[in-house]
């Protein structure tokens, strides 16, 4: 039997009645699986919201059986097969009919017009996004309707989880937690950066699917280490062949996604043992990272964690190296744009909203860390979705 | 010293000129690194080619040191951190500038728009494309020129490769190489779809840096085994936790990119010791390979190397297992348009073209099998990118 998260949906067709929206369609992977519960292979389904009701998909047949583990109305079209017809005229015949059959005629219909950033399908190498041909084609069968931009929408929407989306993140959490622990088991001065980044892939590709239901695992670990290394990475920066010395810092940046849930950690270790300024920086770097995780509750504001954090680094004289931002969403996507976690920033945090919450210091000559969890907003202070790190 | 693929742009310049294009704008890594040389990290960069000299690329300066491999002219822009600015701000002044600087007011511009297939960046968790607030920034600072859709010239021109590129393409290749070739060695009946998979990812990930200059590399391994899985694999399908059994078919489909340049294969093993009609069925598929990969040169039908392939099946009885194509471009992407080799595929194959060389049949109650490698048209016949199979 298939789980469905209702209020996900109950609470998209409030959204949707207020700025009076008779349908979605989305065929970006990160909507198909808000939408209904199915994450792509390829990226060519694609997924109709109704303001009320359950909604559809068109989905190839190679992936039926997955796209079942969800909640539409499937419906399977031949794809890639000599057999198979041509793709647009599968689209028109599909959100055609369905067009007629939701009444869309001189309504307002919502797209994606504005994701620039987006979440691949299960098959990163290959990324399949709506442009021209998508567009034309959607303003040629909505000719009497309003396309309008649900941009905005659709990425408030996604930003408020429910229990059902908390239980997949905590998943794609513990995958992730997996492959770091596996690597670091095996972390030893000689290994390159790409051999530790390598090691956390592997974990986590090899022995994700299965873990409490998950199927389709991917995962992106970049490693940084050294004195120079691991204070360039203040943002992703791509592991190298740089040999591990005794005594380096090893930053591992990791992105997983189980079934379109995504998980964005960063872990710290040293290898060997960490000297006395290292265990000092770190746990400092800790404290900022706890006290900003300690205003996850419902309406503090949005720069509430980020002060937070600055404050305690500040107070150690290593606020100066803290170059970027405290935390950003996390959910459909590595990186949400809501919240947004830094200075400055406006909006209130509402119960259910899920951030990165990661604080760092780049400091010359000595190197770079940064400690990164993935929090949800509760109704009085934070909820781990991985687990909140010790002291060094 | 930068080494730079001058015929690669002096070929493509014609192409513009031609058309009476003053010059290409480029966001889309795959079209990035095809005029720049260099692989974006994130995405973000954009790529400005004139129809005369040297292309421009905007790029974040966390990539500098990866942009100056290439051999664009650099600006970089900051992105990223507490104190970038907008990255659309930076966008509409470095823009507006090479603009006025090219003198592009007025002329024909070749824009990104239907590229609805694209490949990733190197930070393949999260691909970023030109949508809506792109289109509409480009329709603004070149309201005075024409904005053409370039899909059809830049597919085109990507399709025939110089000798820079077919290197390129071959390090990919070997890289991909010892991927298959470590998981070959470790594969025992008992291992998971997954764990053979990711096996196979993680030589890649680990080794593949450092290989011939390699640096940015990534792989995407798909494992089907069993009589059940590798029937299915007529197309894409993702590692499970079947777990693989004595004399089970194990299919190893990969795709790999090196620096933005990509390998497409496909390899056949048995978890033990091949039967009898195994090797048969193996043998014929890799004759009817063979007679594909030579059909592989200059002036060739599109369509001669699909002819050769089930020439072959048909004879040996097996061409109704026979369901998709033969062949497609690789290069820039894992599947190219250009070439298409299917029945009445229309075209002729130019030397320096690149193809995949495909066949499969998927026989109910037996298995799957494909034979993959990437082929060259050259002069006279096939020049592989990747190792020539032997019989079984």
């Amino acid at each position: 039997m298939t789980e469905i998260d209702h209020l996900r949906l109950e609470r998209l067709q409030r959204m949707m009645a207020e700025q009076d929206l008779a349908a979605l369609i989305c065929r970006l992977p990160e909507n198909v699986v808000y939408l209904t519960g199915y994450w792509p292979h390829h990226g060519f389904s694609v997924a109709v919201m109704p303001r009320e009701g359950m909604p559809l998909a068109f989905v190839p047949e190679v992936e039926e059986v997955y796209a079942r583990t969800g909640w539409a109305q499937i419906t399977t079209f031949g794809q890639g097969l000599l057999k198979d017809g041509d793709l647009y005229a599968n689209y028109r015949a599909l959100l055609s009919a369905a067009r007629d059959r939701l009444s869309l005629g001189g309504k307002k219909v919502g797209v994606e017009k504005s994701f620039e950033v987006v979440a691949p399908t299960y098959r990163s190498a290959e990324p399949v996004v709506p442009a021209a041909p998508w567009n034309d084609l959607m303003a040629e069968l909505f000719s009497g309707s309003t396309l309008l931009d649900v941009f905005g929408l659709i990425q408030s929407a996604r930003a408020i989880k429910t229990d059902f989306e908390l239980g997949k993140l905590r998943i794609a959490n513990e995958i992730s937690e997996m492959g770091i622990n596996y690597a670091l088991s095996k972390l030893v001065p000689g290994l390159t950066e790409a051999q530790v980044g390598a090691a956390v892939e592997y974990k986590i590709r090899a022995d994700g699917p299965g873990h409490k239901g998950a199927q389709l695992v991917r995962a992106m670990a970049e490693v940084a280490a050294g004195p120079v290394g691991s204070t360039k990475a203040t943002l992703f920066i791509p592991s190298t062949g740089y040999k591990i010395r005794e005594g380096d810092f090893v930053m591992i940046e990791l992105a997983t996604v189980v079934d379109g849930y995504w998980s964005d950690l960063t872990y710290m270790a040293v290898a060997g043992e960490p000297n006395k300024r290292q265990r000092e920086v770190y746990n400092v770097l800790l404290q900022a990272q706890q006290a900003a995780a300690g205003q996850m509750r419902d309406g503090a504001a949005f720069d509430d964690p980020d002060k937070a954090a600055r404050l305690v680094l500040d107070k150690a004289g290593l606020g100066e190296y803290f170059v970027h931002i405290t935390g950003h969403g996390v959910g459909y996507r590595y990186h949400e744009f809501v919240p947004f976690l830094m200075p400055g920033a406006e909006g209130t945090l509402v119960k259910g909203m899920v951030s990165s919450i990661e604080p760092g210091v780049y400091i010359p000559d000595f190197g770079g860390l940064r400690i990164e969890d993935n929090v949800a907003v509760g109704e009085t202070g934070p909820i781990f979705l991985s687990t909140p790190r010790k002291p060094w």
